[in-house]
Parts: structure tokens; sequence; C-alpha cells
């Protein structure tokens, strides 16, 4: 750990019993207006010093979970029938150890994943939404935040090309979920009785059959169990040099799922994947979905946010043919997790994921208000007015807020594999097409034998050094590092200092190994 | 709408063409501390000036949409390639908008719904989750959080009775979600090939069924029409004068349900359900489900707080006997929502709802830091750390800042009982079990065949009036009126308005009616 500062401050001698306890409150008073501000007040202040003392270059802190239970457990009050007051002192070092324990993504040692430090404006105003606690499903409940939603897809649209008021966003709580949602929409427009029947009554000569690409995120997996379709229908298609879904090859895929007696009802691309960032070829595989009576949906998690910006939005050409694709605003659009927005080409078919009733929430005849209730398009009947902090940054700032960085974090991508290019002890698997870029550590004296888990290794002991926090990966099967480029903090300068701690801890592993390899030639015979 | 104020408010003549509009900023400013700090000065005076200035009754101000899109439209920056700085009045006026239209949950006049004003301190926690942004289903991305969780569920289970060390808790966003990942469990535990070959191709003879009360909340039936199960194979068991599952006719259920080729892998009961807050028997339940090698699955999420009140405890007897069950903290533990608890009676059980394999995120082999990863019992692969609110407040506070409110909100619903047993024009449906009632206005004048929607008719209108909020329900296939206590500020006086208010709407509805029939009749004959 690069930080002696954080590690003293892991050494809490702050149990209750030390300290002057603050007198028993009523609870009238802790849900009062004046602890309100006095917390607020004390909050502010811890994160704004946490902010302006943020190591330059840390990763993060690995703590071993004993331990932090002791700590976490030193900071709590006594079991009582009482009601403890807010103890200053304590609220900070809770906060302290949060921060200090968490992986430091304000930092440049931070290359690691897919979240990031937040834009301020989006992350403060989670306390509004947690102050006003207004659940989004229906408008009466949360009149601004259907709006938002409302203004936010016709912005948002113009950079994705659907026919105006035909399509349809919802907002949903992660991508998994989103996926999840469109999935199901898929399976219950191409069969409209499974619903009620369920899959197993199910008349069809055909089994339901989804077609996704190898590289394709956990989640589309987990929805094809979920749904009850089962993963031994999942129908791989094969990827390029590039990792994108090849699609010359998606024919003769698809010819042969039906001699298996499989119906392919849904495609599923990515823009992009998680691993290599890469783009699946959309214009093309729309066009193979519609001549297969195929519903097309688009992970977008990551990517989608490439829309924004003048120099890659190309990369999503032909997104607007898609069914159904999904946009993290909590990846690359800076809002604290969990921001997932959910589009449909055609709206009507964004009612179909779900069939409910219940007098208590919904209503039978909708009016102007109540048409604007998303409580029949989401999965949540409870769900966070999650729009507000995107809604707020865009009606504040205004796009550019996101594009500009956006373009600044896949051009880091794009000079760290022209680094790799030229050095000659590392292997670039590929060229960006995102901020995402996956590379290996490959020096002359590596035995490749003797070290089958070399990167994962590098990777794991970089974490543990806490200097660098980068993730690991497997591409075609065999293991790789990988960096997210989610700070614009960060220069080549950084990247350059994490190389040398990648060789500095390879070329440790390598002699190490050698000399285990020496002492252990003799025992073994 | 009762409040001069609030109307005028939303009179903004707020363009930003008659601003003063603050000079362009760099994204990098944008993201800086100095921003963090500069906003969440006016976003705490905001909100400490709106939570002084409520009214102290009032409902809902509900705004036709089209006038609200205007009114947010007014509100955002121009289509600019640059970065507007922000504009002080703008995000004031902002989080007005946003504040004066919602739901005033913290005022008097605030009956309708499950949710609430939230206990300060774990309203502002969210300002430090979404500032730190550490997603919470992996340890090494959010220690304190994972940390949090295992305390968390020790302290809980001390009101559960689970043995130690043999149970889990999983930490999921809403209830609908922690529903469907019990279910999973449940279907794929019963059913270990249904993952891989889907529904279509499971070889069983008895087809899948799921046995719930009538009255179950909707999200029950949507998880069954997800996981594909189909909603035909709902077996739905019938309710007593209490809104209970009657447990004396449970088995011949069973029994009917088998005759006709169905095989109930998991019974699910409601504690409370959110109609009338009834509680199903658990301890009956458990043994039938166990008898039938069922699965029980507990739906608490606004019931299981009251096993934090020594006074309510025993209305959850028999939850440690369920195989899961659920328990919502953004209900009755007042925390923002979502933030939802799973807890499994077996903990390896916990890891049945899903299957994954992604090496960008999953280790093959678990260390004492992935060993305790959330990432496979839940459902969410980015997941906001929303056990730290809770935690943080029953650290700082102790539990008896949950208990000592639930135990008054409940008196509050019993005393509005006492109130209606004795007003010879209401007609009151049940006898509180929790904080929730159900009642009718009936009086003597009274024409059900002219006035078919009257319980409706009210609800709405009074809604649109603005003094009160109260939702509708439908209690054996007839509407009702429906209060929840959520405001512990509520007192009886005010429980007498609202009874004061419906008698004047429905009135007034009645003799509009009469004359309405007086006007007919010539026009008819």
């Amino acid at each position: 750990m690069p930080d002696n500062q954080s590690a003293a401050s892991l050494n809490y001698q702050l149990h209750y019993s030390n300290r002057q306890t603050p007198e028993n409150i009523s609870y009238e008073e802790a849900f009062s207006t004046k602890e309100f501000r006095k917390i607020s007040d004390i909050v502010v202040a811890s994160l704004e010093q946490y902010l302006q003392q943020i190591d330059p270059v840390c990763g993060l802190n690995l703590t071993e979970p004993a331990i932090l239970i002791e700590k976490a457990r030193s900071l709590m009050t006594h079991e009582s029938e009482e009601i403890a007051a807010f103890d200053e002192t304590r609220l900070r070092d809770i906060i302290e150890l949060y921060t200090k324990t968490g992986i430091q993504v304000h930092s440049k040692g931070y290359m690691g994943r897919q979240f990031s430090g937040v834009l301020p404006l989006s992350g403060i105003f989670d306390l509004v939404n947690a102050t006003v606690n207004q659940p989004s499903s229906f408008y009466e409940a949360a009149q601004l935040p259907n709006v938002a939603e409302l203004i936010m897809q016709n912005e948002l649209n113009k950079f994705i090309g659907y026919t105006d008021n035909s399509f349809a966003m919802v907002t949903t709580s992660g991508g998994s979920l989103a996926n999840l949602t469109a999935l199901l929409s898929a399976r219950n427009y191409k069969y409209p009785n499974v619903w009620n029947s369920g899959l197993h009554r199910l008349h069809e000569n055909a089994i339901p059959a989804v077609a996704i690409s190898e590289n394709a995120h956990y989640s589309i997996k987990r929805a094809i169990g979920i749904m009850g379709i089962g993963e031994d229908q999942l129908v791989k298609l094969p990827v390029n040099g590039k990792n994108q879904i090849d699609s010359s090859k998606v024919e003769s895929c698809l010819k042969k799922a039906r001699e298996q007696g499989l119906r392919v009802f849904c495609m599923v691309a990515s823009a992009c994947t998680t691993d290599t960032g890469s783009f699946d070829p959309l214009d093309e595989l729309a066009a193979i979905a519609q001549e297969h009576d195929s519903w097309l949906h688009v992970d977008g998690a990551h990517g989608a946010s490439l829309l924004l910006s003048e120099k890659h939005r190309h990369k999503l050409k032909g997104l607007e043919k898609a069914d159904s694709f999904i946009w993290d605003a909590h990846k690359m659009l800076f809002t604290p997790g969990t921001c997932t927005l959910l589009f449909y080409k055609n709206k009507e078919r964004s009612y179909g994921a779900f069939r409910q009733e219940a007098s208590y929430v919904f209503e039978k005849q909708a009016d102007i208000y109540t048409s604007l209730d998303s409580g029949e398009q989401n999965f949540e009947c409870t769900k966070r007015p999650v729009i507000m902090n995107l809604w707020v940054s865009w009606a504040m700032h205004g796009k550019a807020v996101f594009s500009k960085k956006i373009d600044h974090l896949c051009h880091l991508a794009n000079q760290a594999w022209n680094i790799l290019l030229h050095e000659g002890d590392f292997q670039v698997i590929h060229e960006p097409q995102a901020n995402i870029l996956c590379f290996r550590y490959t020096p002359a004296n590596l035995d490749l034998q003797t070290n089958k888990h070399f990167q994962l290794y590098i990777r794991n002991k970089i974490k543990e050094e806490g200097r660098f926090f980068i993730s690991k990966v497997e591409v075609n099967g065999e293991e790789a590092l990988r960096v997210v480029f989610m700070n614009h903090e960060i220069e080549m300068i950084h990247f350059r200092m994490l190389l040398q701690e990648i060789r500095k801890t390879g070329q440790e592993m390598i002699i190490s190994q050698t000399n285990i390899q020496h002492q252990a030639i003799p025992i073994s015979q």
C-alpha cells in the first residue's frame, strides 16, 4: 500500500467506550430537519476532504475482511433501547473508512473497470433523490422524473435516429435488468401465449433459441437461463480477428440451428463487448435478423455513449434498426450506479415484457397523467428516479460535458495502444475501438509451461501492491491484462509507470520461479 | 391545490435567454472538487429550505405533463458544443420544481403509499455512495459495503432466528428483483437441469407450478411469467376473512393441483400483503410446504420490519422456517429506494439462482477476499452499495430509531380503525395488522347503481384537490379506500380532517349525480 496516511487511517482506536457519547435523542429528532442540516454539513466536508487528499497514483487498499469487520464493528453504537444521537467524529470515521477502503476511482492508478468518479453535479443530485424519495414508475408519485424521461428520450434520439414519437425509452436499475427486460419483450412478442402457457406447455415444433456472440456479457446468458429458454438453446455466433461477430458466418450458423430443431427468435449484438470493447456490425446483423424474423437486441451498456461523439458515432451504425438496445448512463455518462436506458424501436412493444394486475397501483383507464406511468414497462414497482442525475447534468452543463470526456478517454486508449506496439516485451491484443485495451506481458525469459497463469498473477499482485488497479480477462481462452480508461486525468506517463510495475512484478515472479525450480529439482530426484 | 406559494412557484419565467449565463467551463472543471463543494452547498441549502417550508397538510400538486415539460425545458441550457458552468439560480429552480411537484411525503396529508420521508442520515448517505461510487457485487470494489452486509445479516438475524453461519443474506435493488431471485433459486433447486435444458425440454411428467395467495404482490405473478413457468400454472390459495391464506384449505388445493398434473414446487406467503397489510400464517404454511417438498418463500417486503418490534414480532412467527424471504429497507426502515434484503435459510441455496462465467469479473478460485463477493448470488453486475444507508443508520442511531417509529405507525392505524368503527357512514374493512387500513365511504344516500366507482372517484378527486393523498385498492373485487401511515407526524386530527374531506367530496358527487338524473329523465322519456 503506497499511502502511509491511509494505512494509518485504518488503525482506529475508536471503540465507543473511549468516546464521549452524545445524549440519546427521540426518533422525532432523528427524523428532523435540524438533523438533516447538521449531518449534511459533516458529510459534505468529509467528502470534500477526501476528494482533495486523493493519492495521485493509487489503486486499492485491500484489507482482510476479518480486520475490516472488526473496525466497522468498533464504529457501531451500543445495543440499546434508546436512540443514539449521531456522534460527529464517528460519522467522519465511517466515511473515512468507506472512502479509504474503496477503489480509488479518482486516482490515476485506477484503470481497471467501467465505473468512474462521477460528474459532481450528477453524484450530488442523489442527495436530492434520496431526500424527496419519489418512486418513478408512476407519474403521480414522481412528476418531474417522468417528464425528464420524456425529454431525455428525445434529446438522445437526436443521436440515435429512431422515427419521432414511434419509439420508447424506459429507465431501469442496471444493464442486466434492461437486457432481461428486452429479451422478455422479444420472447413474449414472438410467442404471444408464453406468458400464460409457460414454456413447458408451449406447443411449438421448433425449440425457442437465442443467438449471441461468444463474447456477449454474462447478463445475456443469465437472461436465457432465467427466462426458461435454457442455456443449451444458446446459438453461439463466431467472431472475427477484431472480436466482432463475423457477419459472413451468421447465415450458416442460423441454418445449422434450424436443422437442429431450433428457432432463433432473437439475436443479441454487443456495442461494445465488455472484454475488449469491440463493436459488432449492427447494420449487417439488422439485415440478417429481419430476414430471419428475429428480434435484434443490442447490448450497448458501455458503448452506446459513443453516439454522443462526432468522431466515434460511426461505430454504432445501424443501431436505429435494432428492435431494442440498452445504454448505461452509469458507465460513460458518469452518473452514479445505476441508471440504464432501454430503448425500443417500436413503442408498443415496450409494453410487452410483463403483464400485471394490481389494483393498488395500476389504473384500468389511462388519463393524461397515468399515460406517462412506466410501471407496466419496467420491472421495478418502486424505482429510483435514476433519470434525474442524467437529466440535471444534461440540462445544466449540456451534452458536451459527456462527449468531450468520452473523446478524451478513447484517445487515451489509442495512445496506450501505440506505446505497446513499440514495446517488444508486450503483446497488444487489439487496436482499441473504445476506451478498453487488452494486452499481455510476454518477456523473452517467460516460460509458459511454468507460468500458466502469469498474466493473472501479475494482475493480482499489482492489485495487492495497491499502486495500480487493472483487470484481467480471457481473450480466445487465454488470460490477458485489461485496462479501461475512465479517469481523464490519466496521462501516458501513468500508463508507462504501469508498464514498469508490470515488468518489475513479472520479472520478480520469473526469478523466484527459477529459484524454486533449482531448489525443487534435488528434492524430487 | 392548497398551497398558493407552490402554485406560484410553477410559474417560472426563467428561460435561459433572460438570464445572465455564467461563462463556459472545461470538462475538467465540471469534474473538479471545487465544483463538488459549490454544488453541494447549493443543494443542501435548497433541501433544507424545502424541508422547513413544507405545507403541514398537503397531498400532491398534480401538474399536466405538457405544462411540466415546458417548464422543465425552460430550465435547460442551450444546445452547444461548449460546457455551460452551472447556474446557481437555475439549479435552485430545478430542485424547487422537483420537490414541489412530488408527493409530499413529509406532510401530514400524505397517507397513501409505502414509501416515506427517509431518515435524514440514511438519505444523506446516498451522497457518499454516489461520490465514492463503489459497486458492491465484488469485495475488491466495495470492501466496506460487503463487510456491512455481513454485519447487518447477523444483526438482523437476532430477530429472525436462523441458525448462525448457515443462512445467507443478499442485497438487491428492490423487492421485485428479490422475489424473482428467490423464486429462481427455488426453481433451479427443484429442477437442477432447467437452467441448461430450459422448460420446453424439461422431461417431467408433472408441470411445474407455484402456489400463491390471491392477494400476493404483482411481482410474484410477474416472476412466474418471466421464469417461463406461465401464469396458468399459478395455484391460487384461498384467504380467510382477515385476507390471510386459509391454511385449512391449502391441502385440498394442493391435492386438486396434483390431480390436474401440476407439481407445486414452491409456495409463496405474504408478510404482509400490500393491499390490506395481512400476515399469512407462516408457521402452518411452513409445515405444509415441508410435507409437500415445496420451497416456502415469504414476501416480507413491507412487514418483515415488524420483526424489530417487541409488540408486533409475533405476526411473523414461523418466518425462520421459510426457505427464503425478502425485506425492503426502503419501506419500513426508512432508507431511500431501493434496498431489499433477501434471506435464505440455507446459505448454499443462495448460490442457486444464477449461473455464469465471465472472466473479467469472476474468479475460478475464491480467496479470503473473493469469497465475500455476492456477484454470483445477486442479479446485478454493477450494484449500488444499498446496504450502506441502512448499516450507517443502524451503526450510528441503533435499532430503536426504527422500532419506535414502526410501533407508532401501527398504533396510528389502530387508532384510525377505532375511529371508523364508530362512524356510521363509513365501512371499515379490517382490523389493521400493520400500518395499512382499508375502508369505504358508504353514506345512507349512496346509490351504488348510479355510483359504481364511488370509492375510486373519491380517491381521485381528493388527489386532485391536493390536500390529502390516499390510495385505492380492490378488496374481494370491490373498490375501497386505503391509507398507509408512514409519517409519524400524523395525528388523529389529520385523519378526521381526511374523513371530512371524503364526506364533502362524496356528498358533492351524490348531489351532482342526483341533479343529472333529474335532468336526464325528461330527455330519455
